[in-house]
């Protein structure tokens, strides 16, 4: 697996996550910009995409000792990223993301992430749930999660959105991850999350897009089966892909038996799609994504 | 991955395993056998092992139309089995396996084992979880599952595992399953559940045997880490194999994610090994394991 | 993998496939009737599918010893299978396969093919290969297998077929492997050769159907790319899937990295496929295929 | 899979591989070097293990515009490499690495470089192929490349070890890999090549370290079997690991169809180790290795 390791440390890091177009000097003037100001750099990694014509970086380094307050980088750094015409964004260990997870009544993505995050693998705070089933509620008061409930019908879809949207923003939400959340989300909503909605697919896209792909893969008769994990975008399945894995099945396996199997891949291929967003690993170009070391 | 399918079936069903030396008529004398009892066969598998000459076989079969009572089975199948030299067990699907997890501190695998075990892809019944710690009690008691702790010293060792084997013996435990338990089982102990304790060896042995693998691959420079599920015998690490399995890592892991990557890993090994031996599924021959589909 | 192991021996032996609808006393009959004549049996499998109501079962035997001679096996068993309104097929393994294999220019799965069967792995005969091009002819010469080029143009098509045709008639071919052959076959020609010609596909399928699926893969961002070798029918990229596999790949990799890691890929699925259709494995079921131990 | 991707390109670079005690400043300094030089960076890869207090890095640039000349740029560096006390090297992808292949009867490993190399996957020289047998020599011929054939007797060992280093000499011989060759070579000619020699061992190293690995793995009943590519050191099959895998085997698999299943591994692992040897990626620190992108 091509799973980046995670610092796991008790740092205060600042992380820059760029890209622009290829050009001489980006590294070099990123790096004279943390270096002259005494970074201690944790991690470089950079890409080229020689089709788009575009370079991707990732550095990370220790804020102490930097001689720049954390509230001013940003500005002192906005000449060089104006320079080279940058998309940037800085993000500091300090300020753990506020994740919100979907789910209906499969909960085993959710038992997953839940469990992670306790444990510490997942450096977010997670203060809420929402859910169109009561369900999993004792689930989330094991976890000590706030859970809300917000039952969708056919005709009060968009006011359950508006509900969730005023939930989202009271808990000053920056990614809502959907859990195996089976209600499909307005484009208005999408809209107001652009980039920041991951969700889980079960099947290795873009094969089975839609509804059912397990019972769609059974019938096939695929001897692989498939998870992926996607930012989503207004069109359904069709979003930038994080994360990918396959499972091996055989003539042997039953519908029920392969749905078990592709629950164990959901698990990790979420939340490793989760893991790298909040670690502030992952930078978007096109309509794909690079995850860096 | 060569996972057999569930059945999962609500179906009453009889499952044969049996091993004998290898030689003419075996298959037809056990076809011969459920057949003339009118048994609507489910599974069989087999297997003929040259090197040791032996025929192992496991075959299933639904009970309703069976003109054998359940009780009288074996009974009746005992002149083949004579005949053939076996060594065989007959198991019912309405007489669920009694499973005891032992853990310490680490909780990834029990979390994973009760979970499972509570959407029903587990079928056995876990009345019993012991400790040497008390920090998993809260979760034992989310899962509703009776959570004993015994202390170890050094010096109460024999007396820590009397108790556990009393029990053990109450609840008429038929598996253990070490779950990360950290303490080592004496050979009265382990004679007393022969093939019946499985542990979960956090490398893929039988590289890196003992203790700390994880920081023993880390120092050989290993680009995969694995962990093994195994039955337990006298000697340490050195027992039945079950499963395997890796997960890539490189030297941008550090000690502390190889450590994450691995507990991915032990939850599947661990929680197949129990599902395949919950499921009549496992023939031991030599130092060996077939599962059979 | 689930790649059952091979038999590799130097035995002679028959081995019996059927399918048919699920009932009691089929396996009975069949083992009655092979321990009745001293078969010694080297290999049972056997699985019922519940959706389709189907039987499927795979037997072989060591013809040494055994009181039927091998000319009248099949009517010998005649009145069993129409007893069960059984599909089947009896192969002996003094009865090597005859292979023809098609490619075009990029010549990775034929060398591998030409390899594995040089050192024992493919138990076939290659009596012909067949290109639209003549660059591997010097590779085909290497390897002593007679290759005939027929240039294909738009307008001579069918007539292009028609010769292919008649040389595999004169080589008595029972098996077409399609190594990278860039054309695509009318329905005239793959009725002929119906279950019969096995391709390689260069993605997971279903996804990615069609041309150029290394590009699509790239553009669409997948962290997987995948083969596929499959039975060939009239609807392009449908037919049942033998076997497939995937390799990971990440932003790092170009289009020309990813197409060579999809080589790799495409050797061994394919080879696999082949070698299990030519030992008897495949049993086909619907759409799909039962590949047995 | 975690292998970097082929940059394939025709054009002219250079490639800076360095390794020093991890400080602040190193990659101001170095990317400053050769921005103002007029580098256009391809590849940046940087690497900071934290338990040896080193920084490790790789950058390729293209050599077109830059404005210190080929020969010069080494001495140019040499004071920044002194500033921060580096181990380094630089390599262009004009000079292309020379390389021996060692062989003994199993030509698997050598029938797949050979084929790499023609295709273009390799991008390196092989002007020798050594073996202790004759067995290779159409296969050497095949590909064009010279073969000497060097019997190795017991009491000829070192004369014919002289006899290899002369003709290695001879050619220029930058790197030895050892595609199955079956004997052990003597200190004196490791030392000669120290961290040139790259060896596949054929099971999951530490397992199975010495001989007969797969017939050990065999018969500890092992679920997966592996191979290692791994530098060779005065320590048998202790030198640092460039790449490992392992593929799925049950207990369907006899010895010989767990060699053959080891064939494809090895192939591709001790490939993946050579093609990174060779388009200099891998660093080495310690007794490890880190493969950059």
């Amino acid at each position: 697996m091509t799973a980046p390791s995670s610092s796991q440390s008790q740092l205060s890091t600042a992380t820059l996550l760029l890209s622009c177009p290829d050009q001489k000097g980006v590294l070099a003037s990123v790096s004279d910009f943390v270096f002259k100001h005494n970074a201690n750099i944790l991690h470089t990694d950079a890409h080229t995409d020689p089709d788009l014509n575009l370079y991707l970086m990732r550095m990370e380094w220790d804020l102490a000792g930097f001689t720049i307050p954390a509230a001013e980088i940003a500005s002192r750094f906005e000449p060089t990223a104006q320079r080279f015409s940058m998309q940037w964004r800085l993000a500091f260990s300090s300020n753990r993301p506020r994740v919100a997870i979907f789910v209906s009544r499969n909960d085993h993505c959710l038992t997953d992430l839940l469990y992670r995050h306790e444990i510490g693998e997942l450096p977010c705070d997670i203060p809420l749930i929402i859910s169109n089933h009561d369900d999993c509620r004792r689930l989330a008061d094991f976890y000590h999660v706030p859970y809300q409930a917000i039952a969708v019908e056919k005709d009060n879809k968009l006011h359950a959105e508006d509900f969730a949207l005023t939930l989202l923003r009271e808990h000053r939400i920056g990614l809502i991850v959907l859990a195996r959340y089976m209600q499909i989300l307005s484009t208005g909503f999408i809209n107001q999350y652009g980039n920041r909605i991951i969700n889980i697919h079960h099947s290795f896209l873009p094969a089975f897009i839609g509804a059912k792909p397990y019972h769609r893969s059974y019938e096939r008769g695929v001897k692989l089966v498939g998870a992926t994990a996607h930012y989503v975008t207004e069109v359904l399945d069709e979003g930038p892909i994080i994360e990918q894995d396959v499972i091996r099945i055989s003539h042997r396996d039953s519908l029920q038996s392969l749905i078990e199997k592709g629950r164990d891949l959901e698990k990790v291929v979420l939340s490793r799609a989760v893991r790298w967003h909040v670690e502030n690993r992952i930078v978007l170009y096109g309509n794909k994504v690079a995850v860096f070391g």
